[in-house]
């Protein structure tokens, strides 16, 4: 049995180690909570507050948005783009939903989103395409740390 | 110091924990593995050899590619697209270039890369484009789950 005895200042930093791991999510933690943020943002859209819409976004410089193949880096250059595209004169948010929503949990701290954005503009007009959105879990947080963003033609 | 003594049996469990732990790679391991999968892909591409640059892809229904808002379900599916695109009567497949990439590390079995494709095709033309990857770790190494690709117009 003696081979199996532990130096005792060692075993608090096992019982951590182990008790961290303990307190990771399941994937099913991790879908509902970053599925609360598409939510959040989707609703935060409706009622066409763009600021809460971007606390989806990890405020950083290392935000990287690509609409198509147009690449924005940051979330200030993301926010930019929001409100050139949507809230410019002649512009407007309309009303946004998010389908088909496929949230795949990569370990515990990460995740990635498929899915679909349908707009419908006062016009009668439905912009809508296809998204894929990187997630990481922050001290605040799941946030968005790079979006892919393709318009159907 | 009792409350800080184990029962035996536990030890050897805790070990193995803290031990498979230190296996994982280091994010260079992971960047470094990812970025050969996608040197391969670009020297298969350029043999024009297709079913050695979709060695790349995981070889599953679940693979998913989105061509701009077009989405392509299935590693056939992927295969299929690139055939009719880049093999078929009047097509080409040209000189591929991978640039700018960012290997970002997602835990220890993921991973996500921006980049971009630069084709340089016969008749001088340089289609080119942005590009999101998701790579998970398999038993038979690192592979693309999902393609968010993107061509400027």
């Amino acid at each position: 049995m003696h081979t199996q005895l532990l130096p005792l200042f060692l075993i608090p930093a096992l019982l951590t180690s182990t008790l961290a791991q303990n307190e990771h999510s399941s994937p099913r933690d991790v879908r509902s909570s970053v599925e609360q943020v598409l939510r959040n943002q989707q609703d935060a859209w409706n009622r066409h507050d763009l600021d809460s819409f971007m606390a989806g976004y990890r405020n950083s410089k290392d935000l990287t948005f690509f609409s198509g193949a147009q690449r924005t880096s940051g979330w200030q250059g993301a926010l930019d783009r929001y409100r050139k595209n949507y809230q410019n004169d002649g512009k407007e948010m309309g009303r946004l939903e998010f389908r088909a929503l496929q949230i795949e949990p990569l370990g515990d701290n990460a995740a990635f989103v498929r899915g679909e954005y349908h707009l419908t503009m006062s016009d009668g007009k439905t912009p809508h395409g296809l998204f894929t959105l990187i997630f990481r879990r922050f001290p605040e947080g799941w946030k968005i740390v790079h979006d892919h963003t393709a318009a159907a033609e």
